[in-house]
């Protein structure tokens, strides 16, 4: 496990079904702190916070809870998340200036932190090295099953870890729910460079189940290094091995959110080769994986790939529809924009009653390519989010 | 009724449940004609073929077909399209040149030429005054009822006739599905001015239910105008007074698309008012109106307005949080950024359990203003577009 670290989790009554939905993730010295947040136009007041402490670049504790999101709640809300802070200060001893927050639930509500406080002291007794288990089922909204990764990296042969717990988002796209997540390493890293691999992992893993810049109110990604190991990250290509050990850890994060997808029974990659550019690849594939109507014939198991074609075609991407050739798993459908018949149909359709599979989009134009994880689009879905709050 | 105008509608066996899946409309005399389609960078060959014709300004007959798109059919989809014209130039001795063409349906498949050739005798066979009802039937896919509407207008004391039909989107975006119009007038009025009506009563009905730029394969408005009542649109308030009478015509049938969204049990208004401009407002309410979020809580009767705040703020819009009103029907819901309150909460529920309510978006920041149509997200949604093509 990863050294130097604790977490617990406890109910303080947020939720409405009395389960577990506040967690605290301490680090037993001061840590270098990272993170990247939404950019969505309205922010909670745990994100607006932790952006003005971040500046500092230390951290010692993280607290999160589930249920209610303390967005749209004005100054009390801000107040809120620095009592929640405060809390954690006073219960550790420690800056209060070194404790993050973070928020996930509805949006509007004021948030319980009398419930909160009064929980705390309980929290930080309960902190354990083994309490990350914990603390990923108290962050947990309409998640189905907790989500903790952990991986080992090795500089000039002695080991460090990285653990991180996440919640997954609603459906696929953090616009559509929070996604939050915390890691730890006891890395001794810099915080410049715990920056760099943070966004170089987010850009590899999160980001790919996301849509730029479209993101919800909470979104929150946090990583503190606190050095526990006794390995340093001296040279260049130490810090580059970091970063791929993390992007590592958040890529698997990420496949276990988009398997998690509200109501999801297939995990689908869509990727786009040969495009005029990346960019235009992204934008084909975010919208290919974006659309209701695709993710229902995924849901359907039912090889529509005309829907493929006219989701690209309103994309915004440049391309000839008379060259598009499109797969799904290694099955040709469509070859320079027609149907490859019913023998093609068939084995696709057998392709997509597997429960992870790709589709590759070939458009034959240049060297841009994209990839972006998605779930289908099921009936539990609406049922889910239909009656959310109640 | 609209002179000069006959309409039919048979089954040439497109569908695969034996009903009516092609209609004719014909002019007696030679039409002035006008269309509005899809931007979508992948067109239908009907489109393309209808787009070459258009540029000569007269049309006699429009044929249109439900259960296939016509769409990524390559050149032999081409020189279908081309068929189905040719059969009813054939069957009516009229220039070929003045017949348009349009398809909705499944995309990717090859049109079933043959029928729709032998169908066609019998089609304009059965050409009637009033034959619009069946036509209306003939081009439904997912719709659960037939549109159609007429409107009277008058000019210098003598009346003239506005007659169209239409088939709905699946849901309410025309990405979702193909929206088709078809529109008759016996009032004589030159090319340009009646493309002037057109673009007008478009973007004041059908492009409310839509995105720009974000439409189907498929999406077809045409009118015809053939001067049979012997009403000339000679002065400018004539033609202005025609485009006021068409988009009467238009947005009925965008009420009607909307109300018949596929699985839909409501239909809202989003309505923005006081954004810094008309497009800001446009960003914010589409994407409000788009956000499944926000539709499967329309359909859980929950006045979750936190999803609405989450939606404007992703929406790419500016404004501030801060100065947000939202308002369920007469309802204050939400005052400067914050929440009114459970009794408001209460209120707004019993709003929303009505078939057709408003949402009011005051952002308190300029002149700008917005409205837009959207329908809830229900099970039945997915249900349908899982098993559209089985």
């Amino acid at each position: 496990m990863v050294e130097g670290f604790k977490a617990s989790a406890v109910s303080a009554d947020i939720k409405k079904n009395g389960k577990k939905d506040l967690a605290l993730i301490v680090s037993d010295s001061p840590a270098s702190v990272a993170g990247v947040f939404t950019r969505n136009r309205v922010q909670a007041a745990p994100v607006m916070l932790d952006k003005q402490r971040l500046a500092g670049g230390v951290c010692r504790a993280i607290i999160a809870n589930s249920g209610n999101a303390n967005c749209c709640t004005g100054k009390k809300g801000m107040e809120d998340a620095v009592s929640m802070t405060r809390a954690v200060s006073e219960a550790l001893g420690i800056d209060p200036q070194h404790v993050m927050a973070a928020s996930t639930g509805v949006i509007g509500e004021p948030l319980g932190i009398e419930g909160i406080e009064e929980a705390v002291p309980g929290l930080a007794a309960a902190l354990a090295p083994d309490g990350f288990d914990a603390a990923a089922q108290a962050i947990m909204t309409t998640d189905t099953r907790a989500k903790l990764v952990t991986k080992q990296g090795e500089i000039s042969g002695k080991t460090y870890a990285v653990t991180a717990i996440a919640k997954g988002a609603g459906m696929i796209r953090p616009d559509m729910a929070t996604m939050l997540c915390f890691a730890c390493t006891d890395l001794a890293i810099d915080v410049v460079a715990l920056q760099e691999a943070l966004d170089y992992a987010n850009m590899r893993s999160f980001n790919r189940i996301t849509i730029d810049g479209d993101t919800s109110t909470n979104d929150t990604v946090l990583i503190m290094a606190n050095g526990a190991s006794g390995v340093r990250a001296k040279k260049r290509e130490h810090r580059e091995a970091f970063a791929v050990l993390l992007s590592g850890v958040f890529e698997d994060l990420a496949k276990m959110i988009v398997a998690d997808g509200e109501g999801a029974t297939k995990c689908v990659e869509i990727r786009v080769v040969n495009a005029a550019s990346d960019k235009e690849a992204r934008l084909m594939a975010d919208t290919v994986a974006n659309s209701n109507l695709v993710k229902t014939a995924f849901f359907g198991e039912d090889a529509n790939w005309g829907r493929i074609m006219a989701a690209m075609g309103r994309s915004g991407a440049d391309f000839d529809p008379d060259r598009v050739d499109i797969s799904f798993g290694s099955v040709k459908m469509v070859e320079n924009g027609l149907g490859c018949g019913p023998d093609a149909e068939t084995a696709a359709t057998e392709v997509m009653q597997k429960e992870e599979f790709s589709v590759v989009i070939d458009v034959k134009s240049g060297p841009g390519r994209a990839s972006v994880l998605t779930c289908d689009f099921s009936v539990d879905y609406v049922k889910i989010n239909a009656d959310y709050r109640s």
